[in-house]
Parts: C-alpha cells; sequence; structure tokens
C-alpha cells in the first residue's frame, strides 16, 4: 500500500511562519530553515519594513511565534513589537541583543533567546590574536615583507612581550572568560570590572573601568552595548590606560569612543590598538588606514565555518523547542 | 685622601678581548659590553673575516677566550677556529647554533653558551599569534579594510576555529613546549615528534614527521636546524598534511622546502602557512606575495624589547662567568 505521501493525496504539512530578517544566510542553513518554516525574508521582500511587517501580520498564519533577527539592520522595537502583535518569540542570531528592545519585550511577553556561547571561543580566539599582533606587530611586520622592504631597510621598531602583562578585561561573561583562561597561559596577569565581582575567578576586580585601566597594561573589551557600556572607554579611560597601553575591542563599536580614540592614537597617548568592531560599521575613520600599530578585522570575530554550523543547530533547536512550548535553550528573556 | 682612580695615577683597568660578530647592537647592550671587554668588533672592522681574524689572533692579549656570535652571517667553522687558537668560548646571542659547528668546538675543547630560554616564549607567542592569524584571516581582513573594501564588498571567505585542531610540533624543547601549554588553553590537541619522547609531557608522541603530518591538521617547525633536520618538512610530508592543514615555522628556513611549500600552496594541496623565516633570508619567494592565505614576518620571533634586554643580562652573565671559571649559565657545549 502506498503510504499518503507517495500517495499525493497528503495534505501539504502547514508549516510555521517564520519572519527572517537575515541579509545573508548560507544555503545551507537556508535549506533547513525552509524545510521547517514559511519563511518570510524581509531582505528578500525588498519591501519597507512597515509595509513588509504590516503585510505580514495581515496574513492568514501570521507570525504568531518566531522571529530571527540578527545584524542589527533591523531593530526589534517598540513599533515593530506593535505591528506584528502575533510575535511571542524574537532569536537573534548573533550574542549580541543591542538591537532588540529587552524591555518591550519583556513587557509584551515576548520570549527573547541568542546564539548564546556558539561564538565565544572563536572571539576569545580572535581578541587574543588581535593582542598578539598588536604586540608583535605581525600585520605591520606583513605589511613590510609584502612590499619588499626586508633586504632593503634593516631596522624595524620591537615589538613588546605578551607575558607579564596586566591585561583589564571589561565584561566577564563567557567570551570575557574565555579571553582570561587563553592569556593566563601567556603569563598574563589578568584584572576585570563588570557589573559585580564574580566569585569564583581568581582575578582581581575592579569597580570602576577608569581605576581598571590606570592598572592595566591592555584594555579588551569583552561586554555587550547597553546605555551603561555605551562609550565605557572614554578620553578618561584611554588617558588612565597611558602612552603604553593598548585598547582590543572584540565587543561593540560604541562601546569606545572611536573619536577620542582616533585622537589619542594619533598623538601617542596610547600604544595602539585592535578593532573587530566600529562605531559605524561598515565605516572606518580613515585615520586608522596610516596607524602600523592599529590592526583591523571587520568584524569577523565570530566568522569561522564551525560556528557558523554550530549557529544553525542552536537557532533551529531554540525554534523547535519554542514552537513544541519547550524551554528554549538560550534564553535571554524573560529574565526569571 | 684620594683615591687611586681619582689621582689619575692608576693603570686603566686591562679589559679581556671579545670578538664581536653582530651587525646591530643596541646602544644600552653595547655601553655594557664596552665597560667589561676590548671589543673587536668583525663588522665595524671592514675587513674580511680571514684578515680580522688574522689581526685579532696576533695581537699582544689575543682574544684567548671568548666570541660573541649571532645571526649567521658569519660561520663558526674549523678555518675560524683554527684562524683564533685562543678561543675558548663562544657564545651565540641566537637561540639557533646552527652557525656554530659543535663537532669542532667540542674537539678543540672550546665551550659553546647560547641565549638559552630567553626567547622562548616569545617565539611561542609568535607562534600562536601567526596560527591565529592564518586559521581566521587577520592580515588578509586587515588589507581588506584598509583597501576600504569593506564598505563595497560584502562576502568574505569564513575563517577556521582554533578549538579543537590537531596540532603536530616537530621538536618538543624550550619553545615548543611552551607552544603547546599556549594551543592547550585554547581547547587543541596537541601531537609531536622529537628526537626521542619526553617521559614528562602527555601529548602523543609520533616517531616520524610524515606520521605526524597525517595525523595533525596544524604543523609547527620549532626544532634546531642541523643535517637530521634540513628539509624535515619535505613534498611527501606536505601531502600527509593535506589540503585543510596550516604549516607554522618559528624554526628555520631550511627546516622546510621553500620551493616545494610554495607549489603545495600554489595548487592548495595544503591550506596556509605561518612563516617568521626563509630558506634565504632576507629573499622571501615572490609567489608568497599574492597569497592570502600566507602570513609572513622577517624573522621577527624573537623581537621584543623585553627579550633584548633579557639578552643583555644572559650575554654578560654568560662572559663573566667564562673569565671567572664559573660553570657556564646556558651552557651548548661541552655535551656532559
Amino acid at each position: 500500500m502506498a503510504s499518503p505521501a507517495a500517495s499525493g493525496e497528503a495534505e501539504p504539512p502547514v508549516l510555521p511562519a517564520l519572519l527572517l530578517f537575515r541579509r545573508r544566510l548560507d544555503a545551507t542553513f537556508h535549506a533547513a530553515l525552509r524545510r521547517r518554516y514559511r519563511l518570510l525574508d524581509f531582505f528578500a521582500s525588498g519591501e519597507p519594513l512597515p509595509a513588509f511587517l504590516a503585510g505580514a501580520a495581515a496574513s492568514l498564519d501570521p507570525p504568531r511565534a518566531a522571529g530571527v533577527v540578527g545584524g542589527g539592520a533591523v531593530r526589534v522595537d517598540a513599533a515593530f513589537l506593535d505591528a506584528v502583535p502575533s510575535l511571542g518569540f524574537v532569536f537573534s542570531t548573533g550574542a549580541g541583543v543591542d538591537h532588540i528592545d529587552l524591555h518591550e519585550c519583556e513587557r509584551r511577553g515576548v520570549a527573547v533567546a541568542n546564539s548564546g556561547t556558539v561564538y565565544s571561543s572563536d572571539v576569545a580566539d580572535h581578541a587574543v590574536g588581535m593582542l598578539i599582533d598588536v604586540l608583535r606587530r605581525v600585520s605591520a611586520a606583513e605589511r613590510f615583507v609584502r612590499s619588499g622592504l626586508w633586504p632593503v631597510q634593516g631596522d624595524y621598531p620591537l615589538g613588546n612581550k605578551l607575558g607579564g602583562k596586566r591585561v583589564g578585561i571589561i565584561g566577564l561573561g563567557n567570551i570575557g572568560s574565555l579571553i582570561a583562561k587563553r592569556l593566563q597561559a601567556f603569563g598574563c596577569v589578568i584584572y576585570y570590572n563588570s557589573r559585580r565581582p564574580r566569585d569564583s575567578v581568581p582575578y582581581k576586580y575592579f569597580l570602576n573601568v577608569h581605576d581598571l585601566a590606570s592598572e592595566s597594561d591592555v584594555l579588551v573589551v569583552a561586554c555587550a552595548l547597553n546605555k551603561d557600556t555605551r562609550h565605557i572607554v572614554n578620553k578618561d579611560v584611554l588617558e588612565a590606560l597611558g602612552k603604553d597601553g593598548i585598547i582590543i575591542n572584540i565587543g561593540r563599536g560604541a562601546n569606545v569612543d572611536e573619536m577620542e580614540l582616533v585622537r589619542a592614537l594619533k598623538v601617542g597617548r596610547i600604544a595602539g590598538a585592535g578593532l573587530d568592531v566600529f562605531e559605524n560599521e561598515p565605516k572606518v575613520p580613515a585615520e586608522f588606514f596610516s596607524m602600523d600599530n592599529v590592526v583591523m578585522t571587520h568584524h569577523v570575530a565570530v566568522f569561522t565555518s564551525e560556528s557558523r554550523s554550530d549557529l544553525r543547530d542552536t537557532t533551529i533547536g531554540n525554534l523547535e523547542d519554542f514552537f513544541s512550548g519547550k524551554p528554549l535553550l538560550t534564553l535571554v528573556l524573560p529574565w526569571s
């Protein structure tokens, strides 16, 4: 006897609607979502956001349930949530949720989950790599060698040793903790600042970032972006860090006052910087381009094929849990 | 009563002669040596080596005792030792002693010391930095950002995760061990090859480099250069490493068959390379200049201001020990 599927008589399964706000999705990820959900793809629609959301909300089966949002090009704010009252869950494909108004979500009972720790070790690796690069002048040496200068120009400024450096980490969450663990293996001394001291760590805690900077050779920005951490590295903090100090930012561009950072580097008020994030991405201050003591990457600290496949699993896991009423894997909201 | 020095009547102290073969020496280091020794500086002399050595040997106080040699521009071989029979000690300012004929030194009772572990942690740091750079495409991203491509070109190849990678280390001496310790903190699996298995390490030992390469995602060359390790990474080893494999070389350029490495990278037989050393320094094969998956630095893995000052202490410590008949700090020869 033919199975219902083979007989062609079965109804096609009704897939739940999923609002999708992600500009680029690899083919495997896209296929995995398409098999499970009816995708309402904002960037593919070409519509302005209000029209797109209104259309989705007016459909027979409105996205009563789930959205996938990432990248920060679209903000999930009150207006967004008002437009799609059926929404009960927002998943961020990034670790950061600064593009989601958590307060508005909580007020409406919309659950929020994020990519959890999928990216943590990659971001920590990237931070350490950039720190070694800045201290040891790897990218600068790269340019020196590729331009053919080695055989013709002997002198080259010395780098600095990583061992023994006092590294102040702003934000000792998953990523910050993994950075600390790695840098301990290099013989660094770890200090940190975060909202509150952590019980289980042996590192010295600083109540404020200014004092942390005064005592540190290196500042690593590894905190989330919110109103308290916007420009947490400002002019005063840069001054406290001092002329031999180095900034590494793998958090968000706006954690650092970029204009002040440019100034501090220009006049040698700090020694160097490793930056994966910028205040107005993809725009990068042109002043950096001529600085040999700055290492820049284009927000790729999470960018590995391994983390991409882990993200796929985490995304689908959270969505399936939401649709089947199970507890979410990597819940951000509600705070309970 | 005036002291003898102040009275101007004392003989100036007779400083022991020191043959110096180092092209560049920072002012502090030079002054520290000059205070203690009568420097016979080969590169400052402008003489050909045989004439310089003959002149030194014919002086009233021939360098009966010590030489400082580094950099590899001058080889301490039988002819060198024959020319200065007064010599009893050769100090290498590098970790490598491939520019010193250890056999000829031993045969004549000439002691050899080197920079010991002064550079080990810096070289290990540099190796790890280059590995992260190659895997995560840091220098390539740097070029991408600096050329202003970020705002205009969206797609960019993904990097690869460091965690979980099987790293095969060739040579588990001071430097290799420090590389292993660091990479363990990143979640790498450590394998190694060396002349004989080490008792005290938990890493899997491979009797030959070919088998090590077959089982590894990354090969790190951290061995000394001698006749057994010349081209220890050859065509077969590169093939065994395979198309996703990465080579890091912080040993000596000639540990790797460079022509075969160029070929393997060109056709994608391996995935990438991080190279601090080259076979014919300062010449670098021009083919590398157009490869985005190669990270090159100009033999600067030891190049920090901290190691420079440690080297000064180690050099003077060894020389003073030799001249006062004490056991040498970082003896290479005699093997006892």
